[in-house]
C-alpha cells in the first residue's frame, strides 16, 4: 500500500488491517507484513482470549447480543415470540431503548413527523452528504427478535467498531431507525422510508388511514409523540442525494447463506413487491336452512382465490416468483353461519416487475370469474403497492465485497426477495445491502436466529464498508 | 259438540272458538253457531278495529313487536345487526329483560346453575308434568332480532293470550329460556339444553373448556351470577319425562313457507347436526424470502379443506345434506408472513343421520390427503358434536294440526334444517315445533325479518297448542 495516501485514508486502512489482524491465526496472507499493527496496538484493548475468532475483538458480541434479547422483551406476545407494532406502547418503549443506545454510541440524536429516528456522528467534512445505515425494529404479530433489529443494534455497534479502531469519517454517518417496515397496522410496508423517498400517494393516503380499531394513523402518530404540528408530514421527504450512500445490514430469511457455508451475502437487487387488498361479499345465512343450489359463500370464493394465487405463481414457471395469502378473513366468522363477506391480503414479488404483473393481471381474472361462478361480489380488487425492484449501486457493491475480502469472509452476490427499507432509500441514495446467515431461512416466526458470530461478522463487514465509503 | 265434557275441556273450546271468532267476517264456517261467543263476549276486551285480521285480538301485537325491537338494542353491534353472546354484559342485561316479562305475565321464575330461566304458570293440578315451551335469546355476530326470541318473547305472550281468554291450566305450563343455544362463546351449541338432557360428555367438558379469550365457561357463567356453587351444574339434568310436551316457536330460517304462502309449518323432524374442529400446523415464513417449492403453507391446506367440504356433500347426491365453513383463521395473520397454522370449523347437517356421517368421513379423508400433499401436519381433527335426528311426537303433530285448522290457518308438514334446543327437548320429552315464514329463509344476518301478523299466527297456534296438551 502507498503512503502517499492521506492520513484519513491510511486510518481506513489500519482499520481494515487491525480487524484483519484477529485473522493471523487461521494464517491471513498479509499478517507477515510488519507495516500491520494489531488492534491491541491500534486501540490499546486487551486481548480476551475468551473471544472466539469469528467474535472479533473490535465488535463486543456479547453486549451486542444482550442488546438483541433486552429489545425482544418489548412485545405484546410471549417469548420467544416477538410482536411489536407501530406507536403501540412496546413500541414507543422500544424506540426509547434505540435512542438511548444511540446516545451512548456517542451520536446525535434526532425524530422526524413520523418517527424515523436519526443518529448522526458528525465528520470532519460535515458539509458532504452523509453515510448512512440502518433497518427497522417493528416486528409482526408472534414473529423473531432479528429481522430488522440486526440492521439497527448492529449499525450502531458498527459506529463503536470504528470509534474504538479510532476511526475518523470524513463524511458524517448516520445510523437511522425507520418507522413501520412492516404493513401490520396500517397495512402500509416500509411506511417511514417510502415517506422519505417522497411518496405523494403515501402523504395523501395517510390523512385518510385507518387501523382496524379505526384509529387514523395521525391519531396514533400523535399518541406516539410525532406528526404534532398539521400537516407536517411532507418534511419527512428527503431530497435525492440526501446521503452519499445507503447499506443495511439484514438477515438474509433464507437458507440460502447457511446452506452453502458463506458467511455474507452480498444484495445485488431488491425483488418487486406487490400487495393486494380483496373483499367478496355474498349471501350468507343460516349454515343449516339455506340449501347449498341457493348459497353464495363469500368464503369459498376466498378459498378458490387463494388456491388460484398459488397456480398462477406456480405457472410463471420462475423460481423467483412468489406469492401469498396471509390475510383471508371471513364474517360472520360463526361455525354454523355462511360467510356473507371474505377478506384476503395478497402478497406477490418477483425480480422481473414485468412478469410479478402478469401474475397480477391473472389474479385480477381469477377473482372476477370466481365471483361470477359463485354468484358473489368482488367488492374490492386493490393493489394496495407495485413497487418497482432496486437496484444496488455498483461502488457500494465493491465496497462491500472489499471488505468481506479483507476481512477474509466468504461471500456471495444474491438477490433480496424479502424487501427492505432500502428498496425505498435506493429512490434518494445510491444503496447496498449486507445480509447474513438466519437458522434454516426461517423469520417471520419465533424461531427466528442468527449466531452471533454470524451477526459480528456482518457488523464487522458493515463498519468497513461505511468507513470506506466515508472517505469517498 | 257434547256438553258432557268436564268444564275444563270446555274452556279450552271457548278459547278455540273465541280465537276463530274473528275469522266470522271472512266466513269462518262455524261462526253462526249461536253456541259460540265471541273474544269481546268472552273476555271483555273491547274490538280494536284498527286490528287486521291476521293480528288476532287476543295476541297483543303492538306490544310483542315493541318487545322484540327492545331486546334487539341489547347487542354489541350497531343495528339492525344483533350480537348477543352468552353471559356478556348484553346477555345479562337480556336476561333481565326477559325475566321481568316473565314476570308481568304473572309466572313464577327460576334459573338453573347454567342460566336456563324457567318461568311457570302453575296448573290446578301441579303434580302432574308440565307442559312447556321455549326458545333461546342468544345471537351469533352480525345476526338478527328474531331467531331465538320469536319462540320466548312469543309463548310468554301465548302464555297472555291464554289468560285473557280466561282459560285454566290443567298442568302447569312452563316457558323456558335455554342459555346459549348459538355455539359463538364456547363453541358449544345448545349447551342449555343439551346439558337439561343428561348429557355426561358436556358436563365433563365444561370443567375444561375456555373461550377464545381463555375465560372458562365456569368463570364465565359465575362472573353472570350461575354455577355459584362448586360441579352444581349436574343440578341442571332433568330426568326423562320432566315434561308432558315441549312445542318451540320458531321462524323457519328457510324460504319455503313464505314462498308457498303458508302460514305455518309444522316440524315432524329436525336434521342431525355436526360440527368439527380442523387445524393445520406448516411451516410458516417470510412471504417474500421462502421461495414457493420449499413452502408448507397451512392456509392454502385450509382452503382445499373448504373447498373439499363443499364438493364432499355435493357428492352425497342429496338436497339435503349441507355443509359449511363458517370459521377459518390464519396465523400470524400477516400480509407478508406464510400462514404457519390455520383453524378451520365445519358445521354438516342431514335429516339422514348415516349420510351424514359418511361425509364427515369424506371430509377426514380429505384433511389427511391435503396435509399429506403440501407438508403439513393434520394437528387436530375433532368431531365436536355429532347428534342423532329427532322426531317430533305424533300427538303433538296432531295438537299442532288441529290447532291451525281450528283457526284457520293454512299449514304444511316440514323438516327443520337447523337444528334447535328442541332437539336436545326430544331426550326428556316429546317435542314439537311450530314455524312460521320469514323473509326470504334470511336467518343468522342482519336482514332476518318476520311479518308481525304471521308471527302473531304463531303465537296463537302455540297457545292453542299449550292449552291442548295442558287438558291431556
Amino acid at each position: 500500500m502507498s503512503l502517499k495516501l492521506p492520513p484519513s485514508l491510511m486510518l481506513i486502512f489500519y482499520v481494515v488491517l487491525s480487524l484483519c489482524s484477529i485473522y493471523a491465526v487461521s494464517g491471513y496472507k498479509d499478517v507477515d507484513d510488519p507495516a500491520i499493527r494489531t488492534m491491541e496496538e491500534f486501540s490499546g484493548y486487551p486481548f480476551d482470549e475468551t473471544h472466539s475468532n469469528t467474535q472479533s475483538l473490535s465488535v463486543d458480541a456479547e453486549n451486542l447480543q444482550k442488546q438483541i434479547d433486552e429489545l425482544a422483551t418489548f412485545s405484546d406476545t410471549p417469548a420467544p415470540s416477538v410482536t411489536r407494532v407501530l406507536y403501540t406502547e412496546k413500541d414507543v418503549i422500544a424506540r426509547r431503548y434505540i435512542k438511548n443506545i444511540m446516545g451512548l454510541a456517542g451520536l446525535s440524536v434526532r425524530e422526524d413527523a413520523v418517527g424515523n429516528i436519526f443518529g448522526r456522528w458528525e465528520g470532519y467534512e460535515p458539509d458532504l452528504a452523509p453515510v448512512a445505515s440502518g433497518s427497522h425494529i417493528d416486528a409482526i404479530p408472534y414473529s423473531g427478535k432479528y429481522d430488522g433489529v440486526v440492521g439497527v443494534l448492529g449499525a450502531i455497534e458498527a459506529i463503536n467498531v470504528l470509534r474504538r479502531s479510532g476511526f475518523k469519517p470524513k463524511r458524517s454517518l448516520e445510523i437511522i431507525m425507520f418507522t413501520s417496515e412492516e404493513p401490520t397496522r396500517f397495512g402500509i410496508s416500509c411506511l417511514g422510508s417510502r415517506l422519505m423517498a417522497g411518496s405523494e400517494m403515501l402523504l395523501k393516503a395517510l390523512e385518510t388511514t385507518v387501523d382496524n380499531q379505526n384509529i387514523s394513523f395521525i391519531d396514533a402518530a400523535r399518541s406516539a409523540g410525532y406528526a404534532q404540528e398539521e400537516n407536517d408530514l411532507r418534511s419527512v421527504f428527503l431530497k435525492k442525494g440526501s446521503y452519499a450512500a445507503f447499506v443495511e445490514l439484514h438477515i438474509e430469511q433464507g437458507p440460502l447463506l447457511e446452506e452453502e457455508g458463506i458467511s455474507v451475502g452480498i444484495v445485488t437487487a431488491i425483488a418487486a413487491p406487490a400487495s393486494i387488498k380483496v373483499d367478496f361479499k355474498g349471501g350468507g345465512g343460516h349454515a343449516g336452512a339455506v340449501l347449498m343450489p341457493h348459497r353464495n359463500d363469500a368464503g369459498l370464493a376466498a378459498a378458490e382465490l387463494a388456491l388460484a394465487v398459488e397456480k398462477h405463481v406456480f405457472d410463471s414457471g420462475s423460481i423467483d416468483t412468489v406469492g401469498t395469502v396471509g390475510i383471508l378473513d371471513l364474517h360472520p366468522r360463526a361455525i354454523n353461519s355462511i360467510p356473507s363477506k371474505s377478506h384476503l391480503e395478497i402478497d406477490t414479488r418477483d425480480i422481473d416487475e414485468e412478469r410479478r404483473n402478469k401474475v397480477i393481471e391473472k389474479i385480477h381474472e381469477s377473482a372476477v370469474s370466481i365471483a361470477k361462478k359463485r354468484g358473489v361480489r368482488l367488492a374490492e380488487f386493490n393493489i394496495i403497492n407495485q413497487d418497482p425492484p432496486a437496484l444496488s449501486d455498483v461502488s457500494i457493491i465493491e465496497a462491500m465485497k472489499s471488505a468481506s475480502k479483507e476481512l477474509n469472509l466468504t461471500h456471495k452476490l444474491m438477490i433480496s426477495r424479502a424487501y427492505h427499507d432500502s428498496l425505498f432509500m435506493a429512490r434518494v441514495s445510491p444503496m447496498g445491502m449486507i445480509f447474513i446467515p438466519c437458522f434454516k431461512g426461517y423469520s417471520h416466526r419465533p424461531e427466528e436466529f442468527s449466531l452471533i458470530e454470524d451477526i459480528s461478522n456482518g457488523v464487522k463487514v458493515l463498519a468497513l464498508t461505511l468507513a470506506q465509503l466515508s472517505l469517498k
